[in-house]
């Protein structure tokens, strides 16, 4: 069995990073499927997903490890083309991943209890995001 | 239903980010499965895959950021060990990941008008590669 | 079809990197799936899943490359709050991140010869770890 959704976010950009967990759970608890897994991706070529213990101390440090490894100030040919200024966040991007799959069992997703599903808008601007949750498996 | 498929292809190395989204599509046209997922995975510990919008700009600021996080000229132990000279290769692969998911409904990919399937060859001479593209679903 | 299943692990910290390949391919010997996908997904926020040649050389540059990128003593503000001085670990396995998906037909999965899958553990201390390893596909 296969069941779609699409999550609609308003994100801001500039790193901006949000816990979907509850947006996933609630497609989960919807459904009729019992086990399988869920495929979470971000429609788009300047966003990504991954999972992170969703505090305050976590979420500044994970920007500021992006500020570190992909700078917004150096140069980009990207930039030179298109001059939008978001080279940055197109590296980042695809450093990341745009895609995350996540087992469950008997309706609970496998995620430790410190563990959440996360967004990261890495834009320069806010942004209107499309986020597929997508559950495939058996009743 | 599950339909997998082998795309063969020739990468020259040295950071070669050649854009399969074509050739995942057709393999979705051709299949009787309408609704579910492709996994994408690239056999070998020297390559990866991501999404990008694919244009000359990101390309190469794509292959300047991994000449940045994990240099070519620093010293590596496998390097030591085996003589092949790709140590880099093989640890940008692994911090990249192997594989990637994306979900479709009705026959139509979640990719975003500027969000292309892309395989890095990151070893250091060219390489006859199998990108393993399976479809799993119902139709 | 879905067949799910849990393999513990003791793992030392550190970057301690485990070679689970044959364990994987344990639970699709003694399965009723012969193709489809393999989905392994660690719990907990501070470890990670990917590929690697596991060979000592590459084990330990690998080790190295993290220390570069997000170095153990740097500030972060998870530390300043919580006081446990693992902050590098969870932004390294944010970055890595928790999931991994492998296709398999005819009950052989897609690997090389030479790339096998390791969970890094990344945390400051011995951890006892969960890794669900879940299969999903036709007989």
């Amino acid at each position: 069995m296969v069941k779609s959704a699409i999550i609609g976010l308003d994100t801001k950009g500039h790193c901006d990073i949000i816990d979907i967990t509850p947006k996933v759970e609630q497609q989960l608890v919807e459904s009729d499927i019992n086990s399988g897994i869920v495929t979470v991706f971000v429609t788009g070529s300047t966003a990504g997903l991954t999972t992170i213990e969703y505090e305050p101390g976590l979420i500044s440090d994970l920007k500021e490890m992006w500020r570190r490894l992909v700078p917004e100030n150096i140069p980009y040919n990207h930039d030179r083309a298109w001059g939008d200024g978001n080279g940055y966040s197109h590296i980042r991007a695809s450093l990341l991943g745009a895609s995350l799959v996540i087992p469950f069992n008997q309706k609970k997703l496998s995620l430790g209890t410190w563990q959440q599903i996360v967004v990261l808008c890495h834009d320069n601007r806010p942004r209107k995001r499309k986020v597929v949750v997508q559950l495939l498996g058996t009743s």
